[in-house]
């Protein structure tokens, strides 16, 4: 395995409102889950303020890291709304029209009011760009080069990546596999770290928590290989037993 | 109000349980809204996985662009615990075991088994450190020059936030002021960005939403005075009603 490609991305979340504290973030876990089901480890999560030049300044140095970029965020139709226009900056290209999202955009109003200015702003792409299909409620994601714009609004971002689930290419996904008990992270983590040496190509990460006054902690192993992360698993659970503490499966 | 001092602040998140989708962070939304109340105003977040490099890159980088830099995780007693470790790399100095640190362990730890290796390893801190109360657990937050070092664990992190309420220098609070309505952003889009030009001193930010098959938006007003934040919501609100839309003050 040791020559296998892997794939990365980033996630840039254009949003005052997650900065401010007004709203809680819901994008970065959902796109973070579906990277892993692509194959592809997300390596970096940004979140700037609506401000073209912070915008544009992380794209770029973002996106030369990756193989894949994503942002969510700021592509609708007010004047808070400047991804395209970050993005048309950050490539140094002119923002166009793209027709095919004006048609999209026609066809999706006709009904409810018609086309107006505002409505318009979101068939602007950096030109260049592809579009992004949004099943949901019309105005589509935008592609330039490998930055994909996804929308702001969890069940509409959900919808553009249902629409690109397998369409990038990717390795193979990562296996997780928990292992929860109410132990104090101190007083295993010796155990831990002999368990993770004992078990080549793959890491454990240990998540502690507090629940109804009592403390323990979660022990996730990764690996890219179903197996050893399954055969590790099972490891450390004899191991804590051996300890004294009762291994839960799948976590506490 | 014009050459006030503006008070910023960065937050780092170390955890490669966020990243691979695992667990929703809810640190960004709290250490957000806390420093909101400080009158600190977030300007950037960043998400890394547990590994060093990354780790000293990115607080080298964001530290020397703002007042504050906050960083969660990383900080308990595991192995895959480098948070320490890592920004000692990035101040290019030694980990050292910090006497005050220990002596709160021992005291901690006396009637729960005593301390062991990995239970020290929470005493370690970058040379030159100094401690952030900890009420919660025992294990304190580290603070080394503008970097505060909080838990992963947002429970604990709150305590740490809590402990050093106030003690920021800051500026002004900002105010928001939210005025929703069942109105598609398409729709008032013009109308909001006549209201917001109307107004000095104020940002109005625009966030859709579907709820019960309906699309509406809330519309919040910002700004570091009150007054104006409130006289902005009241314009909005008279010209969303005379648009034909019934505007709910505090958002929907």
């Amino acid at each position: 395995m040791g020559g296998e490609r892997i794939w990365t991305a980033a996630l840039l979340v254009i949003g005052d409102e997650i900065l401010s504290g007004r709203t809680q973030d819901r994008n970065v876990a959902q796109v973070a889950a579906w990277m892993n089901r692509q194959g592809i480890r997300l390596a970096e999560v940004r979140i700037v303020p609506d401000e073209e030049e912070r915008i544009a300044a992380a794209v770029n140095e973002l996106r030369r890291g990756v193989d894949y970029l994503f942002t969510t965020g700021g592509i609708g139709p007010t004047h808070d709304d400047i991804t395209v226009d970050s993005i048309a900056a950050a490539f140094a290209v002119p923002v166009i029209v793209h027709p095919e999202a004006r048609a999209i955009l026609e066809a999706y109003y006709g009904s409810r009011g018609g086309l107006n200015d505002a409505r318009l702003r979101m068939a602007r792409v950096p030109e260049g760009a592809e579009l992004i299909p949004n099943p949901l409620s019309g105005a589509p994601g935008v592609r330039m080069d490998n930055v994909y714009m996804l929308a702001g609004v969890p069940s509409i971002a959900a919808n553009m990546l249902e629409a690109l689930n397998g369409q990038l290419e990717g390795g193979r996904p990562m296996v997780s596999v928990t292992v929860g008990a109410f132990a104090a992270e101190s007083e295993v983590a010796d155990l831990l770290r002999e368990t993770q040496r004992a078990h080549e190509g793959v890491a454990i990460g240990s998540y502690p928590f507090a629940k109804d006054g009592r403390f323990g902690a979660n022990f996730v192993i990764r690996s890219e290989q179903g197996e050893r992360a399954q055969a590790c698993a099972s490891d450390l659970a004899g191991r804590l037993t051996a300890a004294g503490f009762e291994p839960v499966a799948g976590g506490i």
